[in-house]
């Protein structure tokens, strides 16, 4: 079956990004799920925008993008190929000024410098390099979608038919190149007829989980239920929820998870319930170099997103607002990480090294 | 001092609920902080659409609302008094059914239906019965703020200088004739010069901590700041909160807790950080004909105010919404409940009953 008559089978899943005719199309995910835009961008500034605006957004699909804003930034440069690899370096510094907290985006962006590097010691031409470039950068997109299938179906084998499993933001299709890493397991199970509830946090104040993952899952033919984030205790104390799995911006090499704020409290309350909570990631979201959650930079974002959120004034005129983006789970409360490489359980400072020596 | 110097010196706090010229007029919280509308009601029926759809909210204002709502239903009553009485009662049974988890509703028609009993007993003329049901309901709106300022008195007892507090959806002055209960002691400590921070959370779907909570204590000038539910853990573990204090719907005879959904969450947040947990309600609040939180009715409300609360729609179309309007917090989570007769503690079965035997 060609995936011609596949997407008119059932309809293809959105896809956050597309390189197509010398541009980046970035779906602006600011609009779902009223509207489907794609914005098509051509320089590095634009994808920077694209990635701060969050009309891009989710770890991994901000690294591609990234790696994408890097050939825009040499895909007309005229010089030779060292002056090439510094230009993507010094475009690739800036990029990673969009964002402080998700480290696929340093990943990424490492790799494209690294790339560029290469390229011009090896002495390629610049229209070599910048094919070179371009190539590398469709490399991370579709080895992501290869990373999060595995995330997928090692993840499912934690899962059983029949369970209820609460995910908080959107880690899926929308955050990576296709299938997500929280979410991987939902399309899998529906691949393999294995029956799952899914509680999806609406995640205030951007409501990821309302706009993107309950539209993903819907559209999918997930059974996926809409809870406020305040709610998650309540269907927790119901039974109604046999696991918790969320993706994650940067594990610190002693498994202290940053996540989309309320993630915190949500492993709180899956401990207080012992239900399992369980972080489904790629290893280029694992970054030994940070010892612990502390020394990961929390995001504070514009107090408008707390108060006009919903496209009128919900909050006075002046009030003081906190409106941190992230929060950081101590490892005690991740009961597993999940990667493509496999699962892995505490003592994280281990088990995570040996995730990295095992490549 | 007289009342109208006050309110030059400083504005008026905004009263939810007030009896002018033989009208209910009842403050539109739903339009707050953006306008200030005040709705003229004349029958029970608008008494029972004010109540149902949040007009007013807060379980002692709705008592106060529909104790004036069993008198627009007899104001013109032209029989004789026991014909009157059964007319009263038939109201209160159906504002009643406006909405089910507050206990205060029920609590305040009890009154007006023994009221309209024993006014007939007496053999008062119809007028007479009129007058005094309004007296009646007058009695409980004023009793209320009395009851709410030794509220505060005796929570602030429990709060020092400089210490941050978090509250969740609106017990204050909107959600009672005063002050309220949760939000009282911010209101007292103001006034005794007791510097307390307090976190509001935004409380979804209807947002009445945003709206609600964040208006009236910036209003009155207490230092508030605004955060989404899911920041509350986030809050707390930076170690910015030393107490919550929460308003209830109703406390059964065990000490578990009804309250706005989202309050058990922040409970279990508060046992996981050492934070004492406060409920602040009247005696009103508490049923002991209940007895336990799993005989309280939870009522569920329409999937709309998750999905399309303020103005645009933040979920897509046909989206599974599971939307309680309650939670039920158990005795065990609950450090103490202050009451205006004093702060009671664990075991609750035993303290509440005392509340009541020593009237």
């Amino acid at each position: 079956m060609t995936a011609n008559t596949e997407s008119l089978n059932k309809p293809e899943a959105l896809r956050s990004l597309k390189w197509e005719e010398n541009a980046l199309l970035m779906l602006d995910q600011r609009l779902l799920p009223e509207e489907t835009v794609f914005l098509r961008l051509t320089t590095p500034e634009q994808v920077w925008e694209g990635i701060r605006e969050l009309k891009v957004r989710g770890a991994p699909a901000i690294g591609i993008s990234a790696a994408y804003g890097v050939v825009l930034g040499v895909l007309q440069f005229a010089g030779n190929t060292r002056e090439l690899a510094a230009e993507a370096i010094k475009q690739a510094e800036y990029l990673a000024t969009s964002r402080p907290t998700a480290v696929n985006l340093f990943w990424a962006l490492d790799r494209m410098k690294a790339r560029a590097t290469a390229l011009a010691a090896e002495g390629a031409s610049t229209s070599e390099a910048i094919d070179a470039l371009l190539e590398e950068a469709k490399r991370i997109h579709s080895e992501d979608e290869e990373t999060n299938r595995l995330i997928g179906e090692h993840a499912l084998t934690l899962f059983e038919d029949g369970m209820g499993v609460l995910t908080h933001c959107n880690a899926g299709g929308l955050a990576t190149s296709k299938y997500g890493t929280a979410l991987a397991p939902f399309y899998l199970a529906l691949e393999e007829g294995i029956r799952l509830k899914v509680f999806a946090d609406e995640t205030r104040p951007v409501l990821q989980g309302a706009r993107l993952t309950a539209f993903e899952l819907q559209q999918a033919g997930v059974d996926v239920t809409l809870i406020c984030d305040n709610m998650a205790g309540h269907v927790m104390s119901k039974g109604w929820v046999q696991a918790v799995i969320v993706g994650t911006d940067r594990v610190a090499a002693n498994g202290d998870v940053a996540n989309k704020i309320g993630t915190y409290g949500v492993a709180v309350l899956a401990k207080a319930h012992n239900i399992p909570f369980y972080v489904a990631c790629p290893l280029s979201t694992i970054d030994l170099s940070t010892p612990t959650g502390d020394d990961i930079p929390i995001e504070e974002r514009h107090p408008d997103e707390v108060s006009r959120g919903f496209g009128k004034r919900t909050a006075p005129e002046g009030v003081a607002i906190y409106n941190p983006a992230f929060d950081v789970t101590p490892n005690e409360l991740v009961t597993a990480i999940i990667t493509e490489k496999g699962i892995v359980r505490a003592p994280y400072s281990d088990s995570l090294k040996k995730l990295f020596s095992a490549e």
